[in-house]
């Protein structure tokens, strides 16, 4: 497959026939607190409700469906330490096949402990992406095992495109949608599912400052891969690939970047308001919401929450 | 009004009509990762994500519904340190009456201000029932203000007994609901909603041992109005009035214990795995299902989790 094949509205339509039987359809809440503070409708579509508490099961079970019988028994591997490693886990367990998960050594024991519970075998290495990409071209080598880039990756695309869906479905008079991007993946499937459906829907990407690389590169036009991320919301670490940078270029109507505090505070805002927990990649969506105001003042705005998870034991508040 | 007088079915079909425009319909959610630890289909009715964070809100605004222009005028007065008074306080500022709330001098800062964010005004006393129960009996002498207690009042009986209907209405082929006994006022309005609508429904209670005042009370059928409190879960700590255990003994099919211990354990297990707050008197229902899993086995259980609201800086776990 060409490395940048894009998909089309009807892959995520595909996508979601596909891998609906496996996936929770997550509810969409609203609270009429908030939305009096923000002086808009805010529609919230609770991917930390997901299974392994995160959007990224979609992507990972589009993925392992894609595969036929013969690739599934050589088996998955991914290099993450992070939600997408949890989803390509129990997507692998789910269809009997094994998962090999490239883990840097120094990752948070909480994490460790979710992708083992998952039945997946964790291969530690050094924490750097080099290190990473290694030793799971090792694991390739030994096994024959297929790679599941955690974004840069077709039937990923698609998968996490279905959140699009299924918020477009339910409210389709929406002024506008938002989600938070690092690796671009999501923001590059709802973009697709959402413009596909009504191309006069918004579509608005968030980003911490301190892991500003997709908002540089799409105000500059220049695909920026090396940079130093320094923020809490630890599942927008990660910089754009070729392709994602191509669909959000084209998709996306702008961007965003949030402050550390905003961040904290939007996160702090959800538990404490909505009761549902958030990890702190999901509140950055609010945070753009929040510094940006007049720009969402009386919008009915549907915003992704990416994820829920987050160590109990060490909160930012 | 006669002190003792007991709801019927009809009488909380009418509160419901009444108070359905100013709460939330809250959502059920269920989880295949709890039903499986389980061996149960488990219905969680999320009163954490009502307004005020909690069901009190709903008797609350049945009682206010019911009082004319002319008691509105005079206010109304409770002493509640918990959800009751926040519930009791928006309650009154949605029909522009003032709220009178005494709280013990010693209330936690975070309830303080939930209690004044809602515009009420807040009496201190010392922190025992009779500087409350004295503190309230002037504000009436001076004000004229209508007492609402937060549990031995028809009209808050049949506003809390609405979670119940509105639970059977969804899922009207459940086994079993169980919920929270504090004051009993909850369990009360439910059990006479579900036996109302399906007298084949068990209801059973769950409380904690530390606070196991309805569970001898029910057992022993002698009503103990005196007892000494030591559980985390700060929502259950008084106990039932002649009203609420003559209903509960007519009504509970049966009343569980539960240790802190399985509390705070079931707490986390809602917090991580179902991506939602809930305070520790919500945990009880689950933790009275994992310590009795026999009775609930292979049986579609409704559960009540009784509010969200908790200290975020000073977590169980």
């Amino acid at each position: 497959m060409n490395n940048m094949v894009v998909p089309v509205r009807a892959d995520i339509e595909d996508a979601w026939e596909k891998i609906r039987p496996y996936i929770h359809k997550t509810p969409v809440l609203s609270s009429s607190l908030l939305n009096e503070m923000f002086g808009a409708e805010l529609y919230f579509k609770c991917e930390n409700f997901q299974k392994v508490g995160a959007f990224k099961f979609r992507g990972a079970t589009n993925a392992v469906l894609s595969l036929n019988e013969e690739a599934l028994s050589r088996g998955l591997v991914t290099h993450s330490s992070g939600n997408h490693a949890a989803a390509v886990s129990l997507a692998a367990k789910m269809r009997g096949a094994r998962a090999y998960i490239v883990m840097p050594s120094n990752s948070p024991e909480v994490k460790k402990q979710a992708v083992a519970g998952y039945g997946a075998e964790i291969r530690f290495c050094e924490p750097n992406l080099r290190a990473r990409e290694d030793t799971a071209s090792e694991i390739i080598k030994e096994t024959g095992a297929t790679f599941i880039h955690a974004y840069d990756n077709f039937n990923v695309i698609c998968g996490q495109g279905t959140v699009g869906l299924e918020l477009i479905n339910e409210y389709p008079d929406l002024d506008a949608v938002i989600g938070p991007v690092g690796g671009g993946g999501l923001m590059s499937g709802i973009s697709i599912a959402v413009k596909g459906l009504d191309p006069d829907i918004k579509v608005y990407g968030a980003e911490p400052l301190g892991a500003d690389d997709a908002y540089r590169s799409l105000k500059s036009g220049k695909l920026i891969t090396h940079h130093k991320p320094d923020t809490i919301a630890d599942g927008l670490l990660t910089t754009l690939s070729e392709r994602t940078f191509a669909i959000l270029g084209e998709k996306l109507d702008d961007i965003f970047t949030v402050t550390e505090e905003s961040i904290v505070g939007c996160m702090q805002l959800i538990w404490e308001r909505m009761k549902i927990i958030v990890e702190p990649s999901s509140a950055v969506t609010l945070a753009a919401i929040a510094e940006n105001n007049q720009i969402f003042r009386n919008r009915k705005v549907g915003l992704v929450l990416s994820g829920g998870n987050v160590d109990l034991r060490n909160l930012p508040f």
